[in-house]
């Protein structure tokens, strides 16, 4: 099941650089790993925004629920969550 | 290039059947066109509402402007438009 | 799977009285149709609106928009959703 | 008498682990309590959000407001309140 | 139990007058009688606008909304109701 | 002359607690005084807020002023001022 | 007593010319006999905008409002009224 | 060249009493010389609020910029700037 | 003196195809004309909607009231103005 | 390729002074290297505010986010980007 998540970080400007460094690395593997697994469909940065839009393909609002809440980064996320389906316009097969 | 567009489309609830018929064929035919020619890569229907959110993939913001100006319905739509670029945390080859 | 559904019923003061009133009846009996088949979980009104709160509990969010769209009000309708889960502090058995 | 309440807990990212943690489980077993006692009718969880869409069923605004300001989370709680009621085409025999 | 609503009424500059002339004198005759009552505790008028506060006094959720409803000029305003309580600061021994 | 005035407190969740309970009680101590003077006509907590709505009865815009200014917790209030006048449906004699 | 107030006209595009002139010119001279008067104390259009800001010096808000509703233009106005008084850093002799 | 300007000051709660008054002795002195110069042509206080609604009449946007720059308080206001000009149906000879 | 404006424009999609395009090309070439007096310094199409920003260099607020008021598609616009200057970074030797 | 992009600056009020200009130097160093680059084209001071309103001429969405990412005062901006393309009214040789 498709969920289109906006995704705003907003990190404190007075947080350790050693510890931004940590998060944005952690937050960078799991995206991946989750990405690889085909949970995360797809991620693209805002231009001139540290905000994201991505796509979620997901068993149930649990599981999207549960990924949001293991990111690093979300204690510094505004977070959009909009449920998604198929287009009847679309021609792909696999409703990605 | 990459854009992210919001299309909530609102069609006068007077407006004659036959021509809201044909309307949404003739926008459904150039939509798939687009799709078939790799410019519309994504579309997807937001649940509950008669919107989508669509990823466009075009040379420049001309041509995201013109095929904007020639869908059958854009008369009756409000459009949001966001430019977008590859993720850093991107798994993907082709940025898509 | 449960969603939170926010609809606000404007129809056009110009309406024709029995439209308006077949229109109702048609809705009201859809609705109680799914209530009773479990679907739509729960609906209120609130207090001094035309407007309800509802609960619905489907299997997808493909099921949940062909629910909506097949509502006679729905193009009067101004739709707000939002997926929901189980709270980790409920203490109902049926996450409902 | 029913009542919708969203609330958005807002807990500072740098409170003491063990201080959010005790507020969490206060508010936890007094919210349980609140629903074994039929005052505290629903509470989900929204998807993405530490956020909650709950029912609640009291005597009057005045035990509504009590309850609210009782909440060990309350300080951190964006709040917004609605008041319900039955809905003409619900089929419950409880209003619930 | 207390409720505060603000009404701000919007006829359309087109409505026949003498329609308009008998809407706001049934309003006016039914909103007296639910002052004599004791129900519509108060009304003022807002400067500059065709909008008014107003505190009601009902048993119920349910009447407000009755009362709402049952407004002649109920299809031409926007409605916001607040329920209320006697603040811990009222020196009135009726709680109004 | 009535005014009509929201008042939403935002005490600051870290301030000395005996510093929070000589505000409130000056303020309750002021409050009164101002309603027993007739001056400060109505107030009324709205449910689930640590907010109220009032009504004030004064000279002047200038007095309206000089008493928010007056109130200890003012520094930590959101304002809302709206001028009132008597409703042409009102059946009070005092206007009130 | 000085309110600011902010007009915004309206008026319809299909409105007959002749009809709209006629407004026109009993809105310019009931506004000049008012600023005549001393009660419209300054009127000034807002660059760009079929708006404006004025400042009225009136007895109440009573006579505020009944001089909005005298306009023959208010009923194509979105109007928004703030109560002012005289500044502390005012050196005019007159508030004005 | 007249401008509209609103400003609404937010002072900390926290900062050193003597800095604030410092800070508001020289912010009057400055306004009052520059309301001497014919400059800043008005200011009011809107009730209930520590904001001002003003009028510049400057020679141009520079001129104004300059001014909103030069005053002490800046830093803690939030300014919203409307370019005016003389309205039509204004009586007085300088456009003030 | 420079002047950020834009404009939304919002044709009804009743209107006579003729009126429309004599309405657009009018406006057309008052712009270029305008252009071409070094008043309408710059014009872009913004991506995806039927609105422009542009850049105004004229003698005054009047001066920029009069050319939008004089502009034939202005009663069909939603228009933002913003007062500009010159930039302590910019290189230009024109403030263009 | 244009983008239009609002930048409002919020610098701490409590930031170290030397800081602070070393901050603004190096900005508008960096400001004027691409303005002389032709990459940045335009940029305005918004009369009043701390803010600018831009013009970046730049080969793609990834251009102009590494550009904004590169601004030293970046992690200080609330920034707005909007796509622009030649307005088929402008007589402007260079699109600019």
């Amino acid at each position: 099941m498709l969920y289109h998540v906006r995704m705003d970080v907003l990190i404190p400007t007075d947080m350790d650089t050693d510890k931004v460094n940590e998060l944005k690395a952690t937050e960078k593997a799991l995206s991946q790993k989750l990405q690889e697994q085909g949970k995360w469909r797809h991620i693209w940065r805002i231009a001139g925004q540290y905000s994201n839009f991505s796509i979620f393909d997901v068993e149930s609002n649990e599981e999207l629920h549960d990924i949001m809440m293991s990111l690093p980064l979300y204690p510094y996320m505004k977070v959009e969550v909009t449920p998604l389906l198929r287009h009847p316009s679309s021609v792909r097969s696999d409703d990605s």
